[in-house]
């Protein structure tokens, strides 16, 4: 058996990049994966501006608070400023560029300003006050770096660094299909010997949410030449193909004998649970990765297995998650294999759901995470434990 | 001041759901808010099922394993099983609804067959292998909550149910703007005295990631005609009205008199970092928010003030966030503000950015998270703090 880490570092090192680069508009990009790093372009702030609404003058000038100083310009933020003169002071507001000669700003709660001149009451050091130009971010550092997937800030600081456009990769193409003749969508009447297909709609919506265009093939008939005409058009059209159910040795399970015929596909048997089985190999070139039909075991396997590689296909940087460290309030027994175990965070720590069977998947509804319990480790009421919250995965 | 928690519980007073009802696919509903309770309208399973690819018999008929038991019927997942006569056993896949009669199901591993008759080498307990029906959802219980912002697990779990089209709220409009004669788009060239404008990319990509219709107003120009227009346009079109800038005491600072002259507005002296100043009030009767001017200080409030009251406005329950508890590695001196730290996780603990000014939204990019560091809070290497990922607040 692999272990969980095992098959992350087996499928990473078979991973590469398969989405091209295109360039988009800054304010579409967020969940994109940038294709080349940003390197500051400008300096931010781009001038000398003022921290504060205050006057701007020259130190030497403030020195004598009794002395009434002239001002002789006033500075918006936005506007361009003068020379100061010396003796002369400047009316400035936030952001503002300091005027040439300036170089001290005093807030406006220590000035009093009366006739158009101004009384400093309290002088900050020299210098004070002023934002200096590339103090933030000098030209040519780099700031956001390729493989990173662009978050709302990242946004914002490509923004302020005035770049419109940015280089990510596609959107990545996933095909999925559920295979089961059982399968029904939800909508229809369930008939004796059915029930409905949830693994389409788990999968489905989380690929979406992970930013990737996802190619919905339904439900394949538990029929070699269905499974087969569904694969083959997934190869053809995705960059990367899963299915859900199907791959174990069952009679019954057709994916395993067609994804062979039309490419290679290994079984793994992954010290994960839930989650065996699981299968990775390409169909007409094109990975291919066999999740199991379980739907906690496919949503376990899709987050914990499944997303590292995939992200690592769409371009994306350090896709493997690292836990937090939480307390537990329970106990579980030890296992053989590594047990991801849906819980609750509470203000005391983490419960758990009580019935962890693979069937329930209510569990992940019911949760807000996973406890990652390693092969052979215990966990009683107050061990801190790997938690990962489901936010994470996002 | 208002310390952080005081200003939070205020606006969640005086919030609201804003948000009306519809209904919408199952398909569609990732993201959105359940706007009633879904209740199990089934049985999941539907009908007792094999867990295992085998043999289902009665019980009593397998107590001796040398005696071969006909095999009289094959059971597939999707087909419907005839009763099962005693003294004879039923070829079983997984999923497959158990035969009227049969208790127990042995897996294949268990089994021998030859001549359409089966020898069980190892019977289990009665009752082995099978999945009973309700037994992970029973019919009336309640396992969706109203208020619940759907991810991919609660999907899948109502498809599970049958449910192909939930109530959810419609998305909440949120109308931004922001103020500044100096601000440029990305892409134009800056002239003296100009900057980019980061807020509007921060703010407009951040509110959509939250599910909002955005209503991006642009820049209003710093002129009290120029913001009217706009504020009135946005309380007209949206829900809730955002703006960054101009609600300090400057003298440039026209939005506190047109959000007066509209409606209301409180100024808040809030005691966070980086974070102040901060204005709520309405404009016509639409809830008003105004943010900082400042980059970081507009994506720190917008987290961590704006976010909580922005989801109960749009019906979404317990908006507010429970922080992690992680190690610094770092420390930090004591602040008379609840302070907001960009930093970022490492397998050692949390480092420190290093520029903590409210001035450099690179620390925001920089950073995986936050540290809530209390007022008069003091932290150390070593110190356990509050920690809120920047995914959490997804």
């Amino acid at each position: 058996m692999l272990s969980v880490e095992q098959s992350i570092s087996s499928l990473m090192q078979n991973s590469k990049r398969l989405a091209d680069g295109e360039t988009i508009d800054l304010i579409d990009a967020c969940g994109r994966t940038l294709a080349d790093s940003i390197i500051a372009p400008i300096d931010v702030p781009p001038a000398d501006n003022s921290a504060m609404d205050g006057y701007a003058l020259r130190h030497a000038d403030g020195q004598n608070g009794r002395v009434a100083i002239p001002v002789s310009q006033r500075i918006t933020a936005g506007s361009v400023p003068q020379g100061l003169q010396p003796g002369s002071a400047a009316r400035i507001f936030t952001g503002a560029e300091i005027p040439p000669g300036a170089d001290t700003v005093v807030m406006q709660e220590h000035c009093e300003e009366e006739n158009n001149a101004v009384r400093i009451l309290k002088l900050p050091a020299a210098g004070a006050n002023i934002r200096r130009r590339g103090q933030d971010l000098a030209t040519g550092q780099q700031v956001l770096q390729r493989g990173l997937r662009l978050r709302s800030q990242d946004l914002g600081l490509a923004a302020s660094l005035g770049i419109a456009r940015v280089p990510v990769y596609r959107r990545l193409r996933v095909a999925v299909m559920s295979t089961g003749d059982e399968l029904r969508d939800p909508g229809d009447e369930l008939q004796p010997g059915q029930i409905y297909n949830s693994n389409r709609f788990t999968m489905r919506s989380q690929l979406a949410e992970w930013g990737f265009d996802v190619l919905d093939m339904g439900v394949a008939r538990d029929d070699p030449a269905a499974v087969r005409e569904v694969l083959q058009e997934s190869a053809r059209q995705a960059d990367v193909v899963i299915t859900s159910g199907g791959v174990s040795v069952g009679e019954e399970d057709h994916v395993r004998d067609v994804v062979e015929s039309l490419g290679a596909i290994d079984l793994w048997r992954i010290a994960i649970k839930p989650g065996k089985p699981f299968a990775f190999g390409h169909i007409m070139g094109k990975p291919f990765i066999g999740l199991p039909g379980n739907p906690v075991s496919v949503f376990v396997t899709l987050l914990v297995i499944a997303r590292p590689y995939l992200f690592a296909c769409q371009g994306i940087a350090d896709p493997v998650l690292a836990p937090m460290r939480q307390t537990a309030r329970f106990s579980h027994k030890v296992s053989q294999r590594e047990d991801y175990l849906r819980v609750r965070a509470s203000a005391s720590g983490l419960e758990l759901f009580p019935n962890q069977s693979s069937g329930v998947l209510y569990s992940t509804s019911w949760g807000d995470g996973l406890v990652r319990q390693k092969a052979g480790e215990e966990i009683s009421d107050g061990s801190l434990v790997d938690y990962f919250p489901f936010a994470l995965f996002n």
